[in-house]
């Protein structure tokens, strides 16, 4: 990890410094290792400090670097994928779903989310709350939206919340006939609620993945799903029985 | 957009105000409205400039406010839904593509791509850019990477580089028959070229989007496409067929 002479290129200096880094981290350091102090490592690349921080908050968007209070900055590991097309048609809870239930209340639903199911804005909808656990880390929170007349069965007397009454709900929902589901993916930041369960502070950038449900002729669920943007990269497959892995083969170590 | 009691809610102070600030938006600004400084909201709202501007940031993450230099913080539009389905099968560059060529070099790749395509990292590649414009704007900037055992009959007397050069890289490409191909999505920071195509600032959080083509047993291309975090949401359809725009309808008006 030597000096380079920063003086000579074109490109704004954090953005060349950023290149240098990031094949030192290739070549010099190990995943989880603790970088070198800010000033350290800016006398070692013989830029200005701010220089240098820009230099590393790109690094850790691009998810190379983790920055940890008490702990410092650290190689990350490399990006898990984490499967999210659309090719298996499929209702949330259906066997094999790595998604696990957490709670489920009765509550009204964000304006964006009612204008999607057509319901009211005051209508509380059942609500859903689904973890989903990755080689052993949380990597996404979702909260299921599903209006009463897509589950007119759901037995009133079952527990009023809780994970019981999650199945129940999901159980009563794979009773209608899935005709199709869209999927959209965007950046948002992390509410409170789900920043704890990722163990993210509230704010951090975060991938949320919208998904319609259609059945009987319109929509029948919502799911509004929040990643990690730091650990995730979501894959869509061309098909659902291609199992392949986004990183190379240094990430299959990891 | 009156004050609310933000003294006796548990959440964080200045989460708390971007709902508020969220609803205000939604209610009192339209699209394109420059919103009051800081000064005036923070008095407006009781809270302390820190706050407001941690809730303002989240706003802007969140795609609802755009920051501009001489312009202000504006209420910004519904973000576009912008389709990158895996559903057509189909090269880049056929009829129907909302891509445009705008380049293509001889050059070295990315470790990452090289490790995809299983080329060494001393091969130089044919790398096309393209531009993908969406209701006027562009919205993404591409880097197509193409091994010359993809392409091995392009013509060599033709332009080395420019449109037409790109547009004989892709036609070559099409030769092949394409197999399969899938796609990740991740987190990233616009480098400096895709910023300027973008009008975005260096390092501004982008959605980067690679995909693999899978032709004759191999990885025959990767695309690295940068999308617009802030004006773009990510449209997976279930179907080619499909067409659904995934904002409610306030967001068809803009």
């Amino acid at each position: 990890m030597g000096t380079t002479q920063l003086e000579t290129v074109p490109e704004p200096k954090y953005w060349h410094l950023k290149t240098v880094l990031s094949e030192a981290l290739d070549s010099d350091f190990s995943v989880g290792e603790i970088l070198p102090n800010e000033r350290e490592l800016a006398a070692r690349f013989g830029v200005a400090r701010a220089t240098l921080r820009q230099a590393l908050e790109q690094l850790e968007l691009e998810g190379r670097l983790q920055r940890r209070r008490g702990v410092g900055t650290t190689v990350a590991p490399p990006r898990m994928g984490v499967d999210v097309g659309t090719s298996q048609h499929t209702w949330p809870g259906t066997p094999g779903d790595s998604w696990k239930p957490a709670d489920c209340t009765t509550a009204l639903a964000p304006a964006a989310v009612s204008r999607m199911l057509g319901t009211g804005l005051q209508e509380p909808l059942h609500t859903v709350r689904r973890i989903r656990v990755s080689h052993g880390q949380p990597v996404a929170a979702e909260l299921l939206y599903v209006p009463a007349a897509s589950v007119p069965e759901l037995p009133a007397i079952e527990a009023p919340s809780g994970p019981a009454r999650a199945r129940s709900v999901l159980r009563e929902l794979q009773r209608l006939g899935l005709e199709s589901q869209d999927r959209a993916v965007e950046l948002g930041s992390a509410r409170a609620d789900d920043a704890k369960e990722l163990d993210r502070l509230p704010g951090a950038p975060v991938l949320v993945v919208t998904t319609r449900y259609f059945a009987a002729g319109r929509t029948a669920a919502v799911s509004i799903a929040t990643y990690r943007a730091d650990t995730c990269r979501l894959t869509f497959g061309d098909s659902g029985d291609l199992e392949i892995s986004h990183h190379g083969p240094t990430a299959q170590a990891s």
